[in-house]
């Protein structure tokens, strides 16, 4: 009953934070091709970021739907979850407004790699609280492996887009097809469960 | 179960979308009648995409109760689709702002015509994995019959508006009032269902 | 089960619609106490508006949770419903911004009474569906008497507000209040049912 | 069943303004690391308001989740609940804005303390009509102790915060901490129950 009231909220954040982001994307006063096309880095960190939040609510999906147990612990490591990724806005228009500048690519991947930490720290935490879960065990190997991989390619990323930023979104977008690539292992799992 | 959540987060983001749309309308700072009259076509637009979004949220709601079987593909189809309509208020908002120009109805259509393409495809990705679903099959039918349709309808409606902003802005009001038109027919085969 | 969507669908686009109008309330760039004195209209609009839409969410809660069947027609009154308590936001903002001067009150006074017209066609297209429904019947004949003595009122708040804005908020008020008054009744009738 | 819409329409609310405040971080039009810096009022505030919500968010769900009836009156109490949250916002927007100035940390502490009591309100209201019931008078025990506590700590932050910014902000800070601190005895009785 906890865990679904969990969700709900969950769901409910990242469904703002993922429309939200659309606000950065001022609407142009001229009716003018030039004027759309000045809009394409805010338009490009928008479909970019648009997909990371999709990746991030498909995971904390399929990890929330392998558990039973919900505590007080689980609820505060979503809530630091959600923090980081409510800042997701702030950093794609950020990068959006200037054009993929180093400097904002790199907090870009930061910012990421924050979420990330704080992906992996939920994960620590609900298996503190769901031991004897085959499901779970499942949901957790792969996502910790993509995560502690992700989290390395992300310390990577922040000082490569500093020197070049295209070389860090590079590595960034490298991390977001990673996890695109489907699991059917998780699943199959969860249907054999 | 799942199926919960993936209707809880859509009704969550459309929600937003239709919320988030009267922001556009900005409010005047004087208490004329001149001011309020000024705002007519922003209304417009936004009565407009408000429906819009209303026939999409009933579609939605229809298809998605009709189905039992949610898997990752059916997810991403219907992330794609919220990513389209999460465009909305922005084509709106530059349609309004810009008293119907030919260029903002056009890319007005355009999107339209994408979110119709994304809805094709989830209802496609559906089909996949809900084969022998009498009530999903109805819904099949007629909203793919619809969906291509309007598919055709708008693609018109692109070029046209170009030519003349009108002649395209009534190939897409003609469309959303053939979605408005009900379909008993299914209805009835899921109270039979 | 599609009873639950239309009421997550409503909670949602209340909820945003509620938490939507304090961005009226813009942060003063000043720390000085008349920079927040200034905002003092906004604020009133702001409380009442918090209230109205409170009335509403209670009702239509009330409303729904009496009625077992809901249909394609339902949805749309529901929609049509959320499309008028949407511009509330924006009739908010623009009495608060030009300080309760005649003509916004009144274009208020009239959005309220959009609002209660829609309601009312709620109520009505329920009605049609769900025929020999005591609980309904209890919940239908309060609110709908109420809500015509609403609109007979708001007809008179809205050019009463033209002449004088002060008279036509007193009567707007006046409705406000009339509807917090509980109705012991209906509570009572839901739980015997 | 009413509870359940109860918890989604509060889950709605917070959700949105734990969401909307991320918006008073305005994106800078430059790249530079000054840019960035010259927001950590801005951002700091954000970090406390968000972690405020979600120590509201935590009670208030360990709160319903023990209680079984729900009336008119709790409706209207937690109504009046989310409205002072929603003007966390505004608050939190202001005294960021203003770098923490005086006045701004005095009504944040206020509109805090008024948060206290409204929800110490609605620990009352559903006393009323949740007597007999076990697991609730833990929570109830354990929440408006600390709730109390809270009220006498804000009552002294507000003057403290004219004289002294900080010891204000001090004092503000040591309410949340005491917030944190997990009371282990609630979750305890509801495993038990």
């Amino acid at each position: 009953m906890t865990k679904t009231r969990l969700e709900a909220f969950s769901d409910g954040v990242i469904a703002i934070i993922i429309t939200i982001m659309v606000l950065e994307m001022k609407v142009p006063h001229e009716a003018s091709w030039a004027a759309l096309e000045k809009l394409w880095p805010v338009f490009v960190s928008y479909v970019f970021s648009f997909l990371m939040l999709g990746i991030y609510w498909g995971n904390h999906h399929h990890l929330i739907h392998s558990i039973k147990e919900v505590n007080g612990g689980v609820m505060w490591a979503n809530l630091h979850l959600l923090f980081w990724l409510s800042l997701i806005p702030f950093a794609t228009g950020w990068m959006g407004e200037n054009h993929f500048e180093a400097k904002t690519v790199a907090v870009y991947a930061l910012l990421l790699n924050l979420c990330g930490v704080a992906y992996y720290i939920l994960l620590k935490v609900i298996q503190n609280c769901n031991r004897n879960n085959e499901t779970f065990r499942h949901v957790l190997v792969k996502q910790s492996r993509k995560g502690m991989l992700s989290m390395v390619l992300y310390t990577v990323a922040i000082p490569a887009a500093l020197l070049h930023a295209a070389i860090g979104g590079a590595i960034t977008i490298l991390i977001a097809i990673m996890w695109l690539l489907p699991d059917r292992n998780i699943e199959k799992a969860e249907r054999e469960h």
